[in-house]
């Protein structure tokens, strides 16, 4: 499936549209010089930031909206307002197949209620999943639910690992990825009944992953499994709360490497070591969170992003696609839910 | 309130029982030198080590026991067999006024039936919360529950912003301690029903807290609050999750730091620094878990913690027992039960 892509871009998506979108587009063809965009938005706004990169204007073709979803608008005012906007037309070129992929930096909320309208979700998903990409100290690995899914049930649980796992394929080409479930160890609780009645099911039935059971929130750093499994309330609180981890950190570190003139040359001298911490931990490298188990892949770029992070989630897109990842994917959720519903037996146990 | 405190230990709980007990007790006493201990377990096994700390044996009676609860025993085999264990006789002295509160390194899950089972808990509480310090970039906060109360009803929300509040009113003596409900942002999805009730209620009701809505994971490390109230899955998911992150840092920091001769060399200049960033994240400065909502005081330090850690528990339940914690929550529970059962309307809406 290699060869030339076609990305649309929400060029009006995200704090600052074009002057971030463009030129993000732009760093993103240096590493994928078959790449073509399709760039959904206003055209007047668009023209001079392109026309900086001749290169990338020579493989853009301007959709022309003079409509944009605001970064407040509510999901509900979007679906019905939002025809023609520049969020609506990346969209819709998936659904044509114009694109292979859309990437927005716009609103979560409108983004995931459009792409759901057109695209549709997969047969048996009745929501599109948020993913992200996790740093840990090995490789980076995947985690879904980030909030899409509010106590999702066992069902959804265990089609996560599925999508997290087509995911891990595309972007870090393991073939057989090892998932794991978000649990609590705490000994005397019984744990949620949904992520129990999920774990039986990835056990017991054979899909094209390596299932390694509970894992806990401690071990999601040691990248000791690709794809961690989550309900989307927990799970939007656990990277929040590592987000907020890590920037408390850093703030300690600095603290400690200013406060003293000795500490002050120490730094200095460590100054390429802490390049490198700071190039590893920089959230521009993780940017781009796919919506998964849409009949399209749909990229949503965080809405403060700088062109090198706006980049970064442009390239998701393009492995992505590459991978062929909706059509695989239709295939192993069918032979998940068919074995699912033979094994009713372990269903009634629940009860 | 002041003056004369006794507080019982379980002296053979933890991964190294007495050897770790005794010179916690010791190192506790160094800083209140009024407080008496009573410590329950095996007299041929706690009176070695007590040999070694005179001052401490002087101010120490042994309740002697020849069982002990194991590690990996189950609640329910703890609840049937752990009669006249020293955790059983720890928590029994608390139930009978011989001491002021207990403290146990033993399973968590054991600790907590047990607990239950001879203090009971207070009115209108179901189950006891586990509470736990974390540390901000301003001073600690309180997060409570760790993982005792999965999918937590509103109620028992609400009741945890007390149960904390007066935590917090003990440990950091604030009269009217920031309170924070854990919730998510991504705006297009309703939040969980029971989180949105728990902030209805706060929100209307006069308590002694100063409730300010909802806080998000990334904002638990800022310290804009005193206490964030989560369910239980989450708020094990978050810790767990910070703890993990933490670690990781750590392990990059290391890294940069030794990548290096030069990086080396500044290490060295900078390590008086990087020796206080150290202790700042020492978890053994945050070890001591009360369980809140019985009719007293019973903490519990980490199985794994040295004296060090286990003296930071006997702190925690020394400043609680001081604070005449139960006193005060019985009536400000009894108020906002009160509260809650008038205002059935708000109830109401949630169908």
């Amino acid at each position: 499936m290699a060869g030339l892509r076609t990305i649309s871009l929400d060029a009006m998506g995200g704090d600052r549209g074009p002057a971030v979108v463009v030129p993000g587009a732009a760093l993103a063809l240096e590493g994928h010089p078959d790449v073509k965009f399709l760039l959904a938005g206003d055209r007047t706004r668009i023209e001079p930031y392109l026309a900086e990169y001749p290169q990338l204007a020579e493989r853009s073709r301007i959709v022309h909206t003079e409509t944009a979803i605001g970064m407040q608008d509510k999901p509900s005012q979007a679906v019905r307002h939002g025809r023609g906007s520049s969020m609506w037309l990346a969209i819709e070129a998936v659904q044509k197949g114009e694109a292979d992929c859309a990437v927005s930096g716009g609103n979560t909320g409108a983004l995931m209620a459009i792409s759901k309208l057109i695209l549709k979700t997969m047969p048996g998903i009745e929501r599109p999943v948020i993913a992200g990409q996790w740093p840990t100290i090995r490789d980076n690995c995947i985690v879904l639910d980030l909030g899409a899914n509010i106590e999702a049930s066992a069902h959804q649980l265990a089609d996560f690992a599925l999508l997290g796992a087509a995911m891990a394929r595309a972007l870090f080409h393991i073939q057989r990825p090892r998932v794991g479930l978000l649990n609590i160890g705490v000994e005397e609780i019984k744990g949620v009944e949904e992520v129990k009645q999920a774990h039986a099911w990835l056990k017991e039935t054979d899909l094209p992953i390596d299932y390694r059971g509970f894992v806990e929130g401690d071990q999601i750093g040691q990248g000791i499994v690709d794809v961690v499994v989550v309900e989307g309330y927990a799970g939007n609180i656990a990277l929040k709360t590592a987000e907020g981890t890590a920037k408390q950190m850093a703030a300690y570190v600095r603290e400690a490497l200013t406060s003293s003139l000795a500490a002050k040359l120490g730094a200095l001298l460590a100054e390429r070591g802490l390049r490198a911490l700071r190039d590893r931990m920089d959230p521009r490298r993780f940017n781009g969170a796919p919506f998964l188990g849409l009949n399209g892949i749909v990229i949503k770029s965080h809405g403060g992003m700088d062109a090198l992070g706006f980049a970064s989630a442009i390239r998701v897109g393009y492995d992505m696609a590459e991978s062929d990842l909706v059509a695989h994917l239709a295939a192993d959720l069918e032979a998940l839910h068919g074995k699912i519903a033979q094994g009713k037996p372990t269903e009634a146990k629940q009860a």
